[in-house]
């Protein structure tokens, strides 16, 4: 099937220009299950180069992968008080375990003989079930830290949906570890969200505000939350990951304790953090542009594509023989704080379709965001140079063909480089600091992150939410202790926090 | 937490010994939630590496990954007569999206008003949503084939459940390809078989019968259905994986047809595919013994612990200086069909533990199944030489420090083809061609895979069953044409198939 339509530009359309852009370039695709996506295979090839760099971070810094039920008891959702109020409006419920022919003998339906005594929840997430595990496993100071992650489907009802942004059910991996004290548990919370950190900026070029969430924005069940606050190219806030340090309270939900070294009963200390295939929409919103999606040749599925113009096998054969050798075994070097140098191996491919026209196919493979193309024929080959395009650049770049794979190489590298640079500026030249309620909405309007100071209080968040439609997206780590006054109640407040409208 | 107890032996009580096993070796736990078991680390690190070595299997034979909705809409589930039929007896509905606040102010209830027009199961097995999704992305014989696969966690409401084995979740991956011959599915289906073969062969050790299931025992909407059957130590036989013919029966529940090369309109041809944790079962009841777990060095997720005796830091610094060299950057080959040479880089652990005593320790890595371990102290770097314990060997191994690490891939290999000579041996041995139904049962109650003669009809099949408790396990690929009569009617037959008992 080929592309049937051309793009609103972000600037006609920003919300539609994401909508199509994700059913044109093959990422996925809506299912007739309410809420719920097909992840297709280049969509699905993204989340497993993300899947793929997290696990190996998380493994570096001590965590195992394991995996708990699906379905969690309803009296466990209950069991911690601001949890079930979050997650009860938006839960599928499993009530019965058995269909039967109807009873026109036409298709099947419900066996009201077969209903659970206690309903089942889809996991929105899983501190319970985990924290009911975690019960059994827990005895004795040498028992801890636990340092557990899950690669897992969740599911939250939810009422208006985008792909890949908010979606029914989502993809994730969520940690869950127990540890013997507060300091070490948030410790580990900030650990996680470094993690996270590192795999934005070095794979995913998406340069972020990290912070903790105001305690109105706070996961349920948490005594602090981090995020990492990115600026997509409208303006607006995503929230890509978060890390939340949970005190004690699912240790005291589930009566989790442990016996320290002299002796003393104490409840456990939790932390948990995750990031899901919501960052797919971030990545897409971050660098791509009116004509396709624009990828970081990091965490890109297919580095290189050679479209060959040939009329014969032979013609094609002579192509392959004069390039191959030096596309052979080529890699990216990446520089992870976490993982240290990382090389990607490039997945070059050669487009030899002969069912598609050479216009379509360059057009196709732009709407794909494949960050290096290029045509290459006999001329090409004779005068020894073919022109690389470079996926977000205007102008193609010469090379000679004996130093193709050299060029190839430095080319991914300075695009990584370049999106990531990109994010970067446009996030702290749209960042302002402001102290009128006017100048206020005015930056908002302007699609812009705004600090201002607040007094703290819930209450005041709600009202300016209210008023502006925006929130605080964080309170950031690198916070200036200074005296101002609430932008809305014009009580005093020690230092600005980041406001914005969000996904 | 420790070892609790010592396990029954296999003699004593093989299903108990089973049960204990999967407990105290921390590979999986059962849960509170019916019929679901929480797989622990330990347990999922098996997992991974199964999963990891299949993955690259499927994408080295043209594979992508995709992702497919959990819940599926009940009138998809009743669009192929024989799918409905199986599965409705067993599946989680989901009939309501929101629970609420209970009347008593305690706690929360379904609340009725977010009752779903229409019910959505939770995925039991794949085919209906992804052929619905098919449909939609099929039209001409451009568009094929499609070769996807899902790794997924899928429901079936087991009232009889045991870890790994039959649990009402569990994880898997399911192939699902679309074609435009039955020649090519046909051809799909037996290569998808030899994937799992190669695996099961070259990783786990495990031997195996592969051939065709009887019309009975097939997959519900198959044509044919592909099985390898492996013998366990009592004797049983476990279907390990399978792998389906779909014809065009589900093309034709769903309308998806295409548009040949001259223009005529014909339905899709498919196959299916899947192998999920219950391996894991296989894994275990294949190799290991009354000590505990025996995991083949190509699947372990630790091949060497190091128990150092040490009393300071100092000595332990010193036993490092006189090992790390010997270890660094050790790999186990494997030769696989498909991925040619493997090289398998080695995890060695040092037991540095000082509150467990050494027996404990030893007995704990013998209990886990680690393929090498070793005691090492400064006796031992002064005489230069150290014992290796082999999991599977009563004898130590002496070998030089200096010669080390070859001595550790040496002992690693030999342990890798040891099991799966050991597993083939027991399924050759235990295979016996019997021509009366004395014999047959006795074979039966010997613990036996039996070649029997049979007049290929269901109904003896059943009968046979219902008399028994043994079922057609397949109908070898490599099965003889030779004239006979069924075991039980007595009725004319061209050649034996394999019955035997079954997990």
């Amino acid at each position: 099937m080929a592309r049937k339509q051309s793009l609103p530009t972000r600037a006609e359309n920003f919300s539609e220009w994401y909508n199509q852009l994700v059913a044109q370039s093959w990422l996925a695709q809506t299912s007739e299950v309410r809420g719920c996506m097909v992840i297709k295979p280049y969509g699905f090839a993204l989340w497993e180069n993300i899947r793929d760099r997290l696990d190996q971070m998380f493994k570096v810094t001590g965590h195992s992968n394991a995996y708990f039920p699906l379905l969690i008891p309803k009296s466990y959702l209950s069991q911690e008080a601001d949890h079930v109020e979050w997650f009860a409006k938006e839960c599928a419920v499993v009530t019965h375990y058995r269909l039967k022919t109807s009873g026109d003998g036409q298709g099947v339906e419900v066996d009201p003989d077969a209903k659970l005594e206690e309903e089942l929840i889809i996991r929105p997430t899983s501190e319970t079930i985990i924290w009911r595990t975690y019960r059994d496993r827990i005895q004795s100071h040498r028992d801890l830290p636990i340092l557990v992650n899950q690669w897992a489907n969740v599911m939250r009802w939810e009422m208006r949906t985008r792909m890949f942004l908010r979606t029914s059910e989502f993809l994730w991996q969520e940690g869950h570890t127990a540890h013997a004290t507060a300091d070490e548990a948030i410790h580990e919370a900030r650990q996680m969200l470094d993690v996270y950190q590192d795999v934005m900026e070095n794979f995913l070029a998406i340069s972020g505000i990290p912070g903790h969430k105001s305690p109105g924005e706070r996961f349920a069940g948490a005594e602090d939350t981090l995020t990492i606050e990115a600026m997509m190219q409208d303006g607006k806030a995503l929230q890509s990951c978060t890390s939340h340090f949970l005190g004690q309270n699912f240790a005291k939900a589930f009566d989790v304790t442990y016996t320290t070294a002299d002796n003393q009963k104490e409840y456990v200390w939790a932390t948990s953090w995750g990031m899901s295939t919501r960052i797919i929409g971030g990545l897409i919103m971050s660098h791509s542009d009116d004509k396709g999606l624009v990828l970081p040749p990091a965490i890109a599925p297919v580095h290189v594509v050679i479209v060959p113009i040939f009329k014969t096998p032979e013609e094609l054969a002579a192509l392959h023989a004069a390039l191959d050798d030096q596309l052979w075994k080529l890699s990216l070097h990446i520089d992870s704080e976490r993982l240290g140098d990382v090389d990607i191996p490039l997945v070059i491919q050669w487009d030899e379709d002969d069912s598609k026209s050479f216009g379509w196919k360059m057009t196709d493979h732009e709407l794909r965001g494949v960050p290096v193309t290029l045509a290459v024929g006999a001329r090409d080959v004779e005068s020894g140079s073919v022109q690389l395009v470079i996926r977000d650049q205007e102008d193609k770049q010469t090379t000679t063909i004996d130093q193709l794979g050299t060029a190839i190489v430095d080319q991914l590298g300075r695009m990584q480089v370049r999106l990531f640079a990109t994010s970067k500026t446009r996030r702290e030249d749209n960042t302002v600091s402001v102290d009128t309620r006017e100048d206020f909405i005015a930056a908002l309007d302007a699609d812009q992150f705004v600090l201002a100071h607040w007094d703290g209080t819930v209450e005041t968040e709600e009202a300016i939410q209210e008023l502006t439609k925006a929130t605080i997206r964080c309170i950031p780590f690198d916070q200036v202790q200074e005296d101002g006054v609430c932008i809305h109640t014009g009580k005093p407040s020690q230092g600005r926090v980041i406001f914005a409208r969000s996904y």
